[in-house]
Parts: structure tokens; C-alpha cells; sequence
């Protein structure tokens, strides 16, 4: 058994999903690793993880609609120093997720077939953004 | 220190809350492992996992209601074409978890009193949902 | 590689986040470990964890606010014979997280700058909340 560890960054352009199922794989491929576990950290609270459907693209338009509408802009929040678009980011990151393990079997990441993982920018303007990659296995 | 994993499968019938906790426990006892940690991954973006009260039926009927409000069918989504309870089911997986994480000490589930882990799932038909398992410890 | 467990308890005095990062942080610096995967695990069905912004009190208020309109009291549910506090904290905690895995790399937990892990009450009354940690490396 032996661990790896990354910090790895994403260029966000402004609001939306940033697919990083690629780069995951790649670190696993590099880590040369069987069987184990792959824990995805995003170390942000106005950006956060999203595993979702990978195949029409629609249904990430319609998740952004979901999110706009559960943390709208404009309302009265106490909040308010950091743009209107900043108390928004920190409600859609509460509602989805900071952290993601996923099981490796046979040398893969364990996704479905019409799974992808995201970064979710919630933000506005582009944002460098970090994750931290932990693979434990062997 | 060991790890396995598995896939196991579990037949939905239809839209509601489906109780896992037993079958994570016989994994679990299989293993034999004292200390460790057990992950819970599911492969769907239109089924997710929740750990919830398994006393009160009624805490997951409301659960229920709740989120039918919060993801309305017949909304106006972009991604329609998989019937009307698809785009709702995304976002109610996107506002659950796709991943719990649940420490083995003594031999057991740290899970408390009244949790149990359940697959949510979220589409009116019948399922066959597969969740991926990683256990690791000693 | 190695691992340790522990039950950590959280006297919470109603409503609203208790910062637990420090004491996370001793419990890694107790075991002496620079890289690994640290589990925060609530065993409560009424209360949950979040990983928020460290630094505006402000977003705090904020997420409560919001949070108490997307589970408002008052509202027809079922469950309700435990106090019109219950059935909406059990919404709050479905909607954020039961657990939290956090990479430690070079001897400290792999959180960005501005996050804390808090735990979050739902109750209106104190409760004594039990978090189990486990952590595994090197």
C-alpha cells in the first residue's frame, strides 16, 4: 500500500462547469496504481466539485439555471463586499460538494458511463483554482 | 494494511429511498477488518446516496416532497428528451451526494444511532443502479 | 502506512456553525502524520458538516438565512412530532454534508486559506453532536 499526493490548478473562465475527468485519470495512469482510492478536493468555498452527466451538455445549462435560481444575485444579503455574484458562490458551494472520493478498480477511476467530475466555478470573473489529488492504494 | 472493492447492484422500483445499510455491514463483516474506512460511490447522476433517519418513515417522505419542490417536473429545462422526471433527477443527485465516506472502528460502521445510508433514487421507472465499494484498513 | 480513529464530541449550543478546523488540526498533529487522508464523519441525521469561508462572519449569517428558507419551519410535514425545529433540520442536513475526507500533505490538512470545517447544528436547543475521525497515512 503507498499514497501520492498533487496539488493540480484550473484556469476557470467565469461561471460554469470545467471538466476534470481527463486530468484525474492522467495523475491515476501516472500513479501506476491497481486498486484504491482517489480523493478530489477543492480548497475554495465560491467554487466547488460536481460529479454529473457528461453526454448532453444541456443538462449543465439547466443545472446553472437550478443554482441561479437557489442563490439568486440581488438579494438582501449581509454579505455583500466582495461583488454580487460572491454571497451567490458561497450558497451553490454549500449545495454541492467540496470533496469527492472515488474508488479505483482495475486500474480505472470506478465513474459510470455518463459520469463526469467537475469543477464548478461560481464566480463570475476567470479564477486560477486548486485542487488537492490524495490516491491511496497499491 | 488491505483493501478490497466491489460493485453491487441494486434493483429501484421507481422514485423513493433505498436502504443499504445491511449490505454495507455484510461487506464490511466479510472483510474482516477491525479499523479501516468504507467508501460508498454511486455510478448515476439520476441516482445518488443519502445518509438519512431510519426510525421515522415519515423524515423520508418528506425528504421526498422536499425535494420534488426544490426540482419541479415540467419546469422548463433544455434537457428534456429522457421524459420529465430526467432533468429533476439530476438535480436532485447534484443536491445529494454521489460519495459518503464512513470510518470502520471496533469492527463496525461508526455510523450513528438513528443513520442509515440509503441509494436515492430519483427517476419514476425502475433501476438497476450499480454503487461501487472501497474498503480499506486492517 | 497506519491509521487512527477517535470519537470527538461537539457541545453545541443551537443554531448555527461550530468551527471544528483546530481541533481537527490536533488531532493530525497528534498522530505525527505529513501525508494521508483525513475523515470527518457527523453521526446525526440533524446536524451536518460544511466546509465555509473562515474569514466574513457575514457568509455564515448568510448561509443560515438561506437555509432557513429552502427548509422553513412551520411548513406540512409529516414528521413533526418532534419539535417543528426537526423535519427542517433534517432538509438542512441532506442538503450539505454528513462527511468530509481532507488530503493532509506536508504535515497539514490541504484546506485553502480562507476555508474552515464547521460543524452545522439544525437545532434550535444545545445538543451533544459525536464526530468520528479517521485517518490514514504515513
Amino acid at each position: 500500500m503507498r499514497q501520492t499526493t498533487r496539488i493540480i490548478r484550473v484556469e476557470t473562465g467565469g461561471r460554469g462547469f470545467y471538466d476534470v475527468t481527463a486530468t484525474l485519470a492522467d495523475f491515476l495512469r501516472g500513479a501506476r496504481m491497481g486498486e484504491g482510492l482517489l480523493t478530489v478536493f477543492c480548497r475554495h468555498t465560491s467554487a466547488s466539485l460536481l460529479i454529473q452527466e457528461n453526454a448532453d451538455p444541456s443538462v449543465l445549462r439547466d443545472l446553472e439555471s437550478v443554482f441561479s435560481r437557489l442563490a439568486p444575485e440581488g438579494a438582501a444579503y449581509a454579505h455583500d463586499t466582495e461583488g454580487p455574484d460572491d454571497m451567490p458562490a458561497h450558497i451553490r458551494a454549500a449545495l454541492t460538494q467540496t470533496q469527492l472520493s472515488i474508488p479505483v478498480i482495475g486500474g480505472a477511476l470506478a465513474l459510470g458511463t455518463w459520469q463526469g467530475v467537475y469543477l464548478f466555478e461560481h464566480r463570475r470573473r476567470p479564477h486560477r483554482r486548486e485542487i488537492a489529488l490524495h490516491l491511496m492504494g497499491e
